[in-house]
């Protein structure tokens, strides 16, 4: 009997070579692929990773910022990642992603080792069923990423030809699909699976798309091993809306109720 | 007779002399002292105006991320700002601020032309009296840079000697002091008027600093010259505390009830 071993499709997404000097090479892969390029949450993740596989590094994500700067072509691109300082318990990152002599994408990250203090969560976790009596959304087959997740919505499914809706508060159950344990890169692509609220408040399309990614990391090496495969619960809000731009703030819950992330995003669009 | 014309303290503080290919030579001024290091507020802020005084730059800030990377010594610094993107309407900036070979600060900033959209406002002002009727805040002593600001405090006033709150919200009117016009830099120094909100839950002091803060701006130059020197509203809370960080996020409102920023941070503390 011949047994395949395939690699999860995340995994061959985030997948880096190392050219030295802080530099790897990478392809953008057709499941990740958004409307134009990848999608946003795969390309933090990847930037992640690449801090990751950085032999400096010294211990895990804190925050990024990832400032969609433009499009990301089909094929290869390389990610520079370095150190800009290094303290005893924080290190600051500076990271760019080019294709030929085009700047796509630059981020910053903080990375740093934690140790145990007082703790309290003041934000509450969104009230609603479990995972299993939520049911699967169908989502759209003409965007490749969202096949990579299975969603399971309690409120603000997107729904494009639905009525105009009051809030743009979505809450969901989420995982890979197939279902992979989490790790700081996939963490950090579900951070970016919320699609842009405003397609929610006018109940049809609008061209949208990120500007800028903020992720706090609440959750450590221990939280995510707990948490392995299972569905997260994320909740997603926009602020303001104007001028075309606006920002939506999202949160990452565990199953047991602990936060993993907050994030924060600023999108531009045209309606 | 006489006149003597002063430059207001913050004018002074965010003062630039440009050493040409994007680099700004500035100084730490002793009114806008933090404990250790320059008020993060005031440091965001000279980062937006060096962008704003390149001669390359497009449009207004329509986000910026700092990250504090390590402190800054009293005396000169060094701004290399750069765009590492330009595109029709929005334009990406790489900046780092140096003292000798040291990187005390990086950064990331959006500007853009920005143009009439659909609008709204999902989050609520919150409700409290008009500023004339809140009592300005007696502010210690101690940290030069809250000398420079106006504070009226309806909720969650700094009292280090008070028992712990539940609650690590506050609600407060603030201004310039002396007045002086709102515009982008004073904005973005006001996003980080908010002091760690660990030290208002524990009721006491605490070590803490940000590493990182981002600020996504909704005001455009009509909004700031309608706001001018009157004090605005500014709302902080914190999200999660735990393995030596916590998040704030914080809004910004002019008097009229006009989202000016929303903006978040990332704290470091030992507790």
């Amino acid at each position: 009997m011949t047994k395949i071993i395939t690699a999860h499709p995340f995994d061959t997404a985030i997948e880096l070579t190392p050219l030295g000097d802080g530099e790897f090479e990478g392809r953008t892969t057709a499941p990740y692929a958004n409307m134009v390029g990848p999608f946003g949450g795969i390309t933090a993740a990847t930037l992640v990773r690449a801090v990751q596989l950085d032999p400096r590094v010294i211990g895990d994500p804190v925050s990024i910022t990832v400032n969609y700067a433009g499009p990301i072509a089909e094929g290869a691109f390389v990610i520079s990642v370095q150190p800009s300082r290094t303290n005893r318990s924080t290190q600051h990152w500076s990271i760019t992603m080019t294709q030929g002599d085009e700047v796509t994408t630059t981020a910053t990250a903080v990375f740093g080792i934690r140790r145990g203090t007082w703790t309290d969560t003041e934000i509450a976790m969104p009230e609603v069923p479990p995972a299993p009596d939520v049911a699967v959304s169908a989502l759209p087959d003409m965007i490749s990423w969202v096949g990579n997740y299975e969603m399971r919505f309690a409120e603000g499914a997107v729904d494009l030809g639905a009525a105009a809706a009051p809030s743009s508060a979505s809450t969901l159950w989420v995982r890979d699909e197939p279902p992979r344990p989490l790790d700081f890169p996939s963490l950090t692509a579900l951070s970016d699976v919320f699609f842009p609220r405003v397609m929610l408040r006018l109940g049809r399309f609008v061209p949208a798309g990120t500007i800028t990614l903020t992720v706090y990391f609440h959750a450590t090496p221990d939280t995510l091993a707990a948490q392995s495969d299972r569905p997260v619960l994320g909740r997603a809000r926009a602020q303001h809306f104007g001028n075309g731009f606006f920002d939506q703030s999202a949160e990452i819950w565990s199953d047991a109720g602990v936060p993993l992330v907050t994030s924060h995003q600023l999108v531009y669009f045209k309606a």
